[in-house]
């Protein structure tokens, strides 16, 4: 068993601070853990059952040793709760805020040497804990009406603050996209980014990694980790704290140094992990890896029925050094042989209003061999256009093997369009800048980063 | 009459190429004209009438001259047909594409000189035209199934591109906010964007420009008419075309030279007009500049209860030059005495998880007089957050007469927060670099770019 497996992928779970009152943390925990695949043992001195579950005074007398103990008590009574854990539990995520993140260093200490002594790796304090919809594991105290919980899938959302963990569980929940993993690790006092990294590394259900990071306890070991992590999946990391005033807010919210971001930044791009600029983008590179293989090319064409939504997203690729290399000779006189005269046949390649579903096909089989991704724009209120479209993209994408993004201008048939192509594995984005960020994602790939 | 009142608030109007065939661009032109306010008279010389509205058979039948006339027939007619047009129309809409921008310019040229001849102002050719709700004025050539019209509201959209105007109104009818006009130029051969920029320096109904741009024919006169529209209004202005690949790309567009992005910024630059940076930004700007003033100030304080979010923001309020200046001792004092000790009482401010509605207004009421404009960031999943909060800051918005915009994260009340808070003009973004982005809009005015 992976030392974080307790954590992770745990058998067995005890509550502290269960509660039967849905309006406290407890009830919501309570009831949230009631769904998970293992046993779970309510822990509360004031009652003996809840909803017909037997609930146990002190976890000193649950019949058997836990994988983990999730703790909901108050800071002070935390220490005295966590010595109760002796021989009975594996690792322990401390719910509990009041720790370092408020001045009271302590008893944050006090809580990480007994953990040492007792050989219970903790989580937190001063966090959300786990999201682990393969095990059903659910430790965050948000209810469902308040919360969104997104489906299984791919995607790891590692987050040291809790309410951007919330923010990206909520938005991948709302776009009907999946996760492997939701975890927030709080003040990391024992079990920090890089001990998760390392987890997440070996992880089968783990296919990439999204990361929201503010500062780190030892900047060596974190490198190394994400380096390692990196080297097996897709890592996205979103540093926060970059300015002066940035910094200035990251070690108020976390009480710890956010670092010269230069040099981390410098540090990510030597070691090939790519970092992201703002929360929009995480989300978006983060949805195009998860969907499809990047391409180690940088040259793409963009196929669209509208031209000026064709040079926006042209000028977005020269922001990001990515490549619009003009057709082939032969090439170009093909398409303009099939075509009507009307049609741009450049890069982009403008198919205007007139444009039938067919033609985009037509195109991308043309231009297959000679770029390593495409993007598709398509302005749906057109007669042309029907929802078959999703169908052609799809098998074209698939057969290709190559990064194929697409942007829909709003209105039109778009909507359920989009929901196709989602469903087909092309990711589909807000606007056709976005489009161009998602999709420099997958291009350029183990060639350092994209910008 | 302003010169272009015939085109933007005509008091009559007539349709060459109507239909009662609602699957031809006619009969949907001819259907949404039915809702103009003026008189409309359509032509078509296979009609007698048209759901009981006699129809003409050429415009030298109408029995009056009208104020606009809207040409729907293919390129090769419009010649003979706008000849037609003598002492019967004072402007004239080509919506018909096939001229310069697919290379036929003798065709143009002489639908340019005959209007000069006949005294016949020109919008077009291949342009949508215009969209007035003021006037219920809708030439688009899209039934409302395929795209939604934005309801009366004090934004005019100017685009070069027919798809850009579209997105746009979809875009902003879809968020359910306003406009005072929408206009497609197209190709420009006679009215361009300098125009029309002319005009709205007058337009009362218009208090905010945001204008799509690809090219312009005549530099000095384009600049003048910018130059004078942005002293009495705020005009933002998305120029595309800005690289080698996506000047190619303008270039085939519309066949016009973008000409050298670098130079046409530093003259925006210089003439203190706003240019934005892609779509999301023309609309976010545009968004906050429609419902608030401006401050000629750049000092901002960010109110929190999620510390993640603010570090975020702050990161990005460096990146456009916002000052977040620290509280000044005497406020600090004051707040730490009346909050909770794990409050974070700096610049953000973080009121954490444990926020009550009036907490944010006393906040704010502290620091109103030492900040140019407010960010108030919340995560709407905690128990002290109701829609109250919306009334709150929307008398205080209102009071300070201070730029205010909100980052709501996703899921807890923020559906509902968000639609109050609109409501009562503050501006609710997406994201927070987004509302930054908003904001920074509305700071640093009159005293040269943001950026």
């Amino acid at each position: 068993m992976n030392s974080l497996d307790c954590l992770f992928k745990p058998r067995s779970i005890a509550l502290i601070g269960a509660s039967a009152d849905e309006k406290r943390l407890g009830g919501v925990v309570s009831r949230n853990l009631r769904a998970f695949r293992g046993k779970f043992y309510p822990v509360n001195p004031n009652y003996t059952e809840i909803d017909e579950v037997p609930v146990y005074a002190s976890i000193r007398d649950l019949p058997e040793t836990v994988d983990l103990s999730v703790i909901l008590r108050p800071a002070p009574e935390v220490p005295e709760l966590l010595a109760a854990h002796a021989g009975k539990a594996r690792c322990a995520i401390i719910v509990s805020a009041g720790f370092a993140e408020t001045g009271c260093e302590s008893l944050q200490q006090e809580v990480v040497r007994l953990g040492r002594e007792l050989g219970i790796r903790l989580l937190g304090p001063n966090c959300l804990g786990v999201f682990a919809p393969y095990q059903r594991l659910d430790t965050l105290f948000l209810p469902r009406e308040r919360l969104k919980r997104p489906k299984k899938g791919n995607v790891a959302v590692v987050s040291q603050s809790g309410a951007l963990l919330l923010c990206l569980l909520e938005t991948l929940a709302v776009s009907g996209r999946g996760v492997s993993l939701g975890v927030n690790y709080g003040n990391a006092a024992d079990i920090d980014g890089a001990d998760i990294y390392d987890y997440l590394a070996e992880d089968l259900e783990t296919g990439v990694v999204i990361s929201y990071l503010e500062s780190m306890a030892d900047g060596r070991r974190f490198v190394a980790a994400a380096e390692k992590l990196a080297q097996r999946k897709p890592l996205l990391i979103l540093k926060a704290g970059k300015g002066e005033s940035g910094q200035r807010a990251a070690y108020s919210h976390t009480g710890r140094l956010a670092g010269k971001y230069e040099v981390f930044s410098s540090i990510m791009r030597q070691s090939g992990i790519r970092e992201v600029r703002d929360l929009d983008e995480l989300l978006d590179a983060g949805h195009a890896l998860a969907r499809q293989r990047p391409s180690r090319g940088n040259r793409i064409c963009i196929v669209t029925n509208a031209g000026g939504l064709g040079v926006l997203a042209a000028d977005e690729c020269a922001r990001h050094g990515i490549e619009i290399t003009p057709l082939p000779e032969a090439i170009r006189q093909r398409l303009h042989n099939c075509f009507p005269p009307f049609y741009s046949v450049a890069n982009p390649i403008d198919l205007t209003g007139q444009v039938k579903d067919d033609e985009y096909l037509a195109t991308l089989n043309e231009i297959q061999d000679e770029y390593d991704g495409f993007l598709v724009i398509a302005h749906t209120g057109v007669v042309g256009l029907t929802l078959r479209l999703a169908e052609l993209l799809t098998v074209f994408r698939a057969a290709s093997g190559k990064p194929l993004v697409a942007y829909l201008a709003p209105g039109g048939i778009t909507d359920q369009l989009a929901k196709r192509l989602e469903k087909g594995e092309i990711p589909v984005y807000p606007s056709p800048e976005r489009a161009v960020r998602g999709l420099s994602s997958l291009m350029n790939y183990g060639q350092g980063p994209c910008k």
